[in-house]
């Protein structure tokens, strides 16, 4: 029987930073990645492949990094887990035994079984398969109207993928607005107005009766008896961990059905980790459960498995997902972290929120100057920071990472406003009417007033 | 006599935060701003009015600010400050009283007075000051060598805006390499690279004998006896704080002639505040004193001087200047945070440096992905970050910021290890090898190597 003494399950961002981590702190152990799939794609480049990108073949993670890093990589699906003599067993009947076990089993389509019509032919879902989306992207290529069910960032970004390709694209959002997981509304208008400038149809706070047609998808029936015409229909609405292995080897699992870590990630069993969209994930700010699935959670908690694996010598733990996203639309940029003022208010946190409008360069005058956008939330009384959204050019997805690191260090606007932050004509918006800075001095000014 | 509550002397972009942040925190005090000069220019965009920008009226900071933000604006020179009686007086002879008064004087070019042939013509420096730059520029229309001395972030940035219009341009540095106070040996090799692959010629190591020429700039001679062909001589050898007004009015400076503040950002008297090049800085990390003048800086004093005139309720203070730079070479972004690792072991640190080698974008197949390198230095026991440097595309200034927000925050490698970083195909590295996490592990790993 082969052994190994690191075996991660799963290849895709989790299980490559969990091996190549660990690989990095434990370089004497031999680590090994079974992998279900031929090929990975980069999962958030998936809605990129249906235009700016050519092909998926464009979209894929290189093995290379794993082998780079020293870990040995096998194709295989693995059927059980046996923790009691530390094996597991391969759909081809093989026996791999292991010292340190990490699952990253990712997530698939939530599905919507529930809506008459979704098992149509033309009724797409997203999930992370090479051979599948090769095969959507051919048939849409026929399609002339196209739906999108759900306005997260996956029917976003792919809605503004086909439209760039000259399809006609509906968004349908059940909820106000598009993005509101990550933004209050005055930011979700903002994208909602890019996106409908950009031909995209948005019908927002609508949900779906049916998906219409006898075999193949004739149009959408909304709540309000609308009815959109379509060829195709893609289902963004959310995806669900894999954790059928999990269960059938005994691994708890919790209410929303991800595997039970603590924060140092492991489960139950003190040898066996968990990571990714497939591991259990609190909010860093309102220690709710959540179903969130991002990479940079998923690649935190990868790190922290990887040098927890066999000394937890730094008490390196992970902290509650912070939820940064970051997507374009168009040429403008969006990014949001922690959490929105809505959900905030609705946890029952006393916030206070500041908003500032400036520039992304400076002078305005140079060669593509955009607007940015800053709105933070604060805890009103310590005016601790909880949450941020941006909207801007090509700097958004570190600005908010900046944020980011602003709510992990429990930073006050007071902090934010006398930080140092550098600035560049080309690079920055100006010293003098820097958007995040002022967000916060806004948020002190009312923090005063009360 | 005219008489307001705040006072603020100068008005480039120290004045303008002090005085907007102060009004912002005490709505109810009168906020007067006096101004030597008619226009005052964007500091850091000064380079770009020699190529990128049509003229120097496209690089101006619009008053406006002030004006919305209930700031009086005058322009006069103030020549005496009475701290007994709380009046000023300017050149014209006018009086105005106040109860606070803030010192943004600024910054002049310091001058090569020893350099023989510093007087000629054709030898400029780069004061901020419109009419004399404008002047600079028509003149350097007519020549076609240029010389500029000094390789700092100024020199640098003017030569590659005169190359890009054309000019056949030397740099001259003393030091063994340009940019050498915020980049280590190989991020600077980096720089010096692309600025030579664009056509910019690069003398370092090498001091200036002489300018040589008769009434007019000829040459420029150098400490090896080589002689460079230049029909102007461009001096970016550093700035000296405006420090005349206080020291005529009793109002201490340092040893490097700085204003002497505390970290309020009070002078000796507390009614009486300096913020910006003028005021005395000492280093985040090395606690020397500083002679670094940026806008990050300044305007971090400026806004920490602002919220504290009346009051010190929050203990708000400047805690030393990290000096976040960042710039352009062509489309290569280049951002610097804290200290290098050459100058961290002058000061007698034990550190430990990683660097990392990636992509702006993800993955590398997309449309303008550019490499992104990142190198770290950290305190070798305790991890604690101490500099960042990067190379990279437009996002590059923001991510210097978040190295920045690291520093000021004392985060450790292990905390940068594992947070959470949002990641976008189009707008950052990839999750699995962000170039900053990955400096961090490597600096983990070879802590644990020890």
């Amino acid at each position: 029987m082969e052994k190994t003494d690191v075996l991660v399950i799963g290849g895709s961002a989790a299980g490559i930073v969990a091996a190549t981590t660990g690989k990095s702190f434990y370089p004497d152990k031999k680590f090994m990645v079974l992998r279900k799939e031929e090929n990975v794609l980069v999962p958030c480049g998936i809605p990129y492949v249906f235009g700016t990108l050519a092909n998926s073949e464009q979209n894929l993670v290189p093995d290379a990094g794993l082998k780079n890093a020293g870990v040995k990589l096998e194709i295989a699906e693995v059927t059980e887990i046996d923790q009691q003599n530390k094996i597991v067993k391969t759909a081809d009947g093989k026996k791999i035994g292991f010292e340190k076990l990490v699952l990253s089993t990712g997530s698939t389509p939530a599905g919507v079984q529930w809506l008459p019509g979704s098992d149509l032919e033309n009724v797409f879902s997203i999930p992370k398969n090479k051979t599948y989306l090769d095969q959507v992207k051919i048939k849409l290529e026929a399609c002339n109207n196209i739906v999108v069910i759900g306005g997260g960032f996956i029917g976003v970004e792919i809605a503004d993928e086909l439209g760039k390709t000259g399809k006609n694209v509906t968004i349908v959002e059940l909820m106000p607005h598009i993005l509101s997981l990550a933004f209050d509304e005055e930011l979700a208008v903002r994208a909602e107005e890019i996106l409908e400038a950009r031909g995209i149809t948005i019908k927002a706070g609508q949900g779906v009766k049916e998906i219409s047609g006898k075999d193949k998808v004739k149009g959408v029936l909304l709540n309000d008896n609308e009815s959109i015409k379509a060829d195709a229909v893609i289902l963004a609405t959310g995806y669900r961990p894999n954790t059928k292995l999990a269960e059938v080897s005994g691994i708890k699992t919790n209410d929303m059905n991800f595997i039970k870590v603590n924060e140092y990630m492991q489960t139950e069993n003190p040898d066996i980790f968990a990571v990714g969209d497939c591991a259990e994930k609190y909010s860093f700010l309102t220690r709710t459960l959540k179903g969130v699935m991002l990479a940079s959670t998923s690649c935190a908690e990868a790190r922290i498995a990887g040098a927890n694996l066999y000394k937890l010598s730094r008490v390196r733990s992970f902290g509650g997902t912070i939820a940064i996203f970051s997507t374009v639309i168009g040429d403008t940029a969006f990014g949001a972290a922690g959490v929105t003022e809505v959900i905030a208010k609705e946890r029952g946190f006393e916030i206070v929120s500041g908003i500032f409008e400036g520039i992304d360069k400076h002078p305005g005058t140079l060669p593509d100057t955009k607007k940015q956008i800053v709105k933070l939330i604060a805890s009103k009384k310590s005016g601790v920071m909880m949450g941020g959204e941006v909207i801007g050019g090509q700097s958004t997805g570190e600005l908010i990472n900046l944020i980011g690191f602003a709510i992990q260090n429990r930073m006050t606007v007071d902090a934010i406003m006398t930080a140092q932050i550098g600035t560049h004509p080309l690079l920055t918006a100006p010293p003098t009417a820097y958007p995040l800075i002022k967000a916060a001095e806004i948020i002190m000014k009312k923090q005063q007033e009360e």
